[in-house]
């Protein structure tokens, strides 16, 4: 399995998500443009986006770093492949949140990376990190760059030599153990060259995040990913059995194991470490053989709240969905309004018949009516047999809250289109408007209140700046305990992006915590949800982690500030001399948690 | 709920495992003295047990503890709650491992704790994990004492003041969370009593180890625990949502959620902490209803491979069972042997119509013959619809191996007796032999390899000392990539029991690690398993581990020495002045892992 092309390591654009000339369209989706209009108050039709930034108007910073250094790198990985040019500084210097592309838009960017390094392999991942910490520099690493959370940006004060470790060529699946159905892969492998690697011999990883095009391995590793099909195939943490990760000093090994009760999980501290902890270098991951079905059924609900109890109850029955997903009656709406334009006998079932349907039921004389109906997905991937056994259960249950199914037909375009959301931000962002996401999971009992607290805060927070914002959500990735919220929430700028952006987004992340829910179910902590931690998990255990930080890091050269510590950028466009105004954002404001709590919620 | 008495503290046997006046008894079970002749060479029909140990023989040291100090306790707990007199300074030692109750049995208590105290609360708990650092003394928290990796024990040369913390008053479930399926429970309650706190509301925990009746869930949790259905509720991993743990300036929370992003997981840093972290004091775990069916069918495979295979493929399908497992010919052999004696048409059954039928079958005619049948028990918990289901696979799966159901009579026996095995191991301590146990996981592609490498490791080290030696061994605990090995190893002492025990019992342990298994799969490592830590989880590991120790407690005042750094008891009974023998065990010998590699494993 060596026939992928190690040395070619692909990056999306430098200023956006994805490839180049793949992009976000509106005019074969006839209900978007009034939709938009409605949501955010945003003309599609008489608005003009701006153009892709300028790369020659960017304001780069010389790199830091001594020319003996270099050496010692170039000896290590070979000259070649020790990288100082502008265009591979950009690239690698952020993930892709909103605050990244606005920042790389108004060529905001406080500090660059000042190397960037293409590894071969591991054993030269490891010489990597001990030439790094012997010499006193920042290592972080990179894998797709897709990061929402600030994983990846350099701390803007720092005065070392800052390396980005490109895994880009530690890309293949290095063997199959089809007895323990588990792979290693190389931690750099994105999710489309993984799986097909592992698809040659009929195998899936079953992880399958927004990201997947564009994340590595090693990357939801680092930060505690989920998949869309986790109820099946499990999280992230769940599926990554065995783990390699370059430290000073040597090679950590996890072995892969299905449990153990060896003391406090150092595999579980690896997770989620987004680099503080070393360098990711290779994953034993659990795997599955391609199901004999796999279908993703559409359900809907009268309301949000319907959904929820029916995803619950599935949860609790003898039924095993791969997915379970239910959108509130907004995200619902706007679910309909990616939709191309219908044509013939699907026009006639989805203009007429449905709409009849759901009149027929009641639905349109509930409280916010039509508005309110809320669409479900349910996977069902397995055995003719299994599958069927779950859909007969998951039937049962949707017909007692009062839903109906629609088929496979709703599905089959989710499951295309289910990658093409992050193009919607770049979209957005070409016409000054924000487009962002948030997700959180909390127990069954308090999702209604984490969603209802949410909607509120966000919108209490647009009016507290005077903008017309939008909010939706969507409930996925059900647990015995609870599940998770996923919310995405959009405004046009009114005269300050950034700073509009944090009330927003601060707004939400507060609410989440205020609500008993967690202040994010996958996307990582960074630097964008670092002020909510000691909330989160209580300020001894903000004390045990950065004890575990400080003790294995003791001079900070291992992605310094995510996770604890730092602040999301809180300084204006003038500390980035010279800098030109691309297409959006202005000063971004200093944010912090809307009221700090001390941990003494109950467990 | 909070009609539990949580005044009354009850404790096992200062010298055994149980209640006082529980104990095996062998004269009922026909099959049970010709067994142990054969396997050990012990004829119990000759042999005299010794009696219990005198508790006025011990040789207990003055307690170390000042006037003062003994005096901020009881400011805290009560001066009645303050305790120095030498049994509760016994009970409080050690655990129930096969090296405690030898030491006990021989008098060779190295050091015993200065003083028991009896908090009330998690706000005395607190208090007094402050004042133990204050005053640099060192805390071992006290649960249910059931432990057999040496959690528990003080490190024989410490010179400072050591105090037992004993959780057992915080024994109540607060409260139920129906809508979560979640209950907060406090960290001291033990199995029996929280489970009928849950079954009054027709609850339950479903989690079930051997030794559930003397176990409390902070130990559970403290050290990795699965219970016997855990393929159905989860290893205490996956139960325990939430927990407080009182540390060094205040106590340390983490919320009840189904999954988080929130960096490297603090929750899986306290699970199987051993009081290193601190103490925990409550814990909110997953609960379910109790199931509309629960059952335990047994079946029949030719033998050991043939069952595993079975296993796995169950794993696989698309049936859900709530237990999985297989023993061995030797311990299908040993548990015909422990039932008693059968009558009418049941013993007709059993000696007549099933041999007939297994010789039908062919299987007398395999390599080892009839003594190579492999007893299965699968769990079925859930609804009628989903348990007939699931069983319908089963079923087809274990014809597929050749396998035979046999009904639940021997699950129902099964399930009365299971929490009675560790009573076992004091009747052969009473005949001066050893029985003790060593558990594993590994990879479904290495459990063979593990099975045959360490039935082959104890076997030669009965031979190089000259005994004749008994193991026999059963899978359970299934998970995607593998499973749960569990032996069980029995001899007569020659002349010096630990240094014999040390022999196989390090045999084994390392047999594991070569073999690509783990140190422990539900036991937890104490000092009983801490010399293989390094082979384990890697040098690196330990490494970060011992970071995370060092960090989060500099001085050393939570239970030290355990998981990381230090080796069992190996001095000799000289070290404790005037010991006298009353049972068994002579000198404890020096031991080591037979060969330490280094981690150069892969992942």
């Amino acid at each position: 399995m060596t026939d992928v092309d190690n040395k070619k390591v692909s990056h999306m654009k430098w200023w956006g998500w994805g490839n180049e000339g793949t992009a976000f369209h509106w005019k074969d989706k006839p209900a978007f443009a009034p939709f938009v209009l409605k949501a955010v108050g945003l003309d599609l039709h008489s608005a003009t986006p701006a153009k892709a930034p300028a790369f020659e108007e960017m304001t780069i910073a010389k790199p830091v770093a001594s020319a003996a250094f270099l050496k010692t790198l170039g000896g290590i990985v070979g000259a070649d492949d020790v990288r100082t040019d502008d265009m591979e500084r950009v690239v690698h210097v952020y993930g892709k949140s909103l605050r990244d592309l606005a920042r790389i838009r108004a060529n905001q960017v406080l500090r660059y990376p000042d190397v960037v390094v293409y590894p071969d392999d591991e054993a030269e991942v490891q010489q990597i990190v001990d030439a790094a910490v012997a010499a006193d520099a920042v290592v972080i690493p990179f894998g797709g760059g897709s990061n929402i959370a600030g994983s990846l940006e350099p701390v803007p004060t720092e005065k070392r030599t800052i390396i980005s470790l490109d895994l880009g060529r530690l890309n293949k699946v290095l063997d199959i153990d089809p007895d323990a159905g588990t792979a290693r892969i190389q931690a750099g492998a994105l999710g489309p060259d993984l799986e097909e690697q592992l698809q040659k011999k009929g195998w899936t990883i079953g992880h399958f995040p927004d990201s997947f095009t564009h994340s590595t391995i090693g990357g939801w590793v680092a930060t505690r990913s989920s998949g869309m099909q986790s109820d099946r195939f499990g999280d992230i943490a769940q599926i990554a059995r065995g783990l390699r990760v370059a430290r000073p000093g040597g090679t950590l090994v996890i072995r892969s194991l299905p449990s153990t009760s060896t003391g406090p999980s150092v595999r579980e501290m690896i997770l989620g470490s987004e680099g503080r902890l070393g360098v990711i270098t290779e994953v034993t991951a659990q795997i599955r053989r391609n199901a004999e079905v796999r279908e993703i059924q559409a359900y809907f609900f009268p309301n949000f709240e319907t959904g929820l109890a029916a995803m619950q109850e599935i949860n609790e029955s003898d039924a095993h969905p791969s997915i379970t997903r239910v959108s509130d009656g907004r995200e619902s709406g706007f679910s309909l309004a990616t939709s191309k334009e219908r044509k013939g006998a699907d026009k006639f079932l989805a203009g007429t018949v449905l709409p009849q349907l759901m009149k027929s039921k009641g639905w349109a004389k509930q409280p916010g009516g039509l508005d309110n109906i809320a669409l479900s997905f349910i996977g069902f991937e397995g055995t003719k047999e299994g599958t069927k056994f779950s859909k007969a259960i998951v039937d049962k249950i949707v017909k007692k809250h009062n839903g109906m199914g629609v088929g496979t037909g709703p599905g089959v375009l989710y499951d295309q289109k289910k990658f093409d959301t992050p193009y919607l931000r770049d979209f957005l962002l070409d016409y000054g408007a924000v487009g962002d996401v948030s997700e959180t999971a909390a127990p069954w009992s308090k999702l209604q209140a984490v969603y209802d607290g949410t909607i509120k805060a966000a919108e209490d927070a647009y009016a507290s700046i005077g903008i017309k914002g939008w909010i939706m959500a969507h409930m996925s990735h059900s647990y015995h305990s609870g599940a998770c919220l996923y919310f995405t929430f959009a405004f046009v700028e009114k005269s300050d992006m950034l700073a509009e952006y944090d009330v927003v987004k601060s707004a939400i992340q507060q609410a989440f915590i205020d609500n008993g829910a967690t202040l994010s179910h996958h996307h990582g902590v960074g630097v964008e949800h670092s002020p909510w931690m000691e909330q989160d998990i209580s300020s001894q255990g903000v004390a045990v982690m950065a004890g575990l930080f400080s003790a294995t890091d003791p001079k900070n050269n291992l992605n310094p500030g995510k996770i604890l510590g730092a602040k999301p950028q809180a300084s204006g466009p003038k500390a980035a001399a010279g800098a030109t105004k691309t297409a959006a954002a202005k000063a971004p404001a200093a944010r912090k948690p809307a009221a700090k709590k001390p941990a003494t919620q109950k467990a």
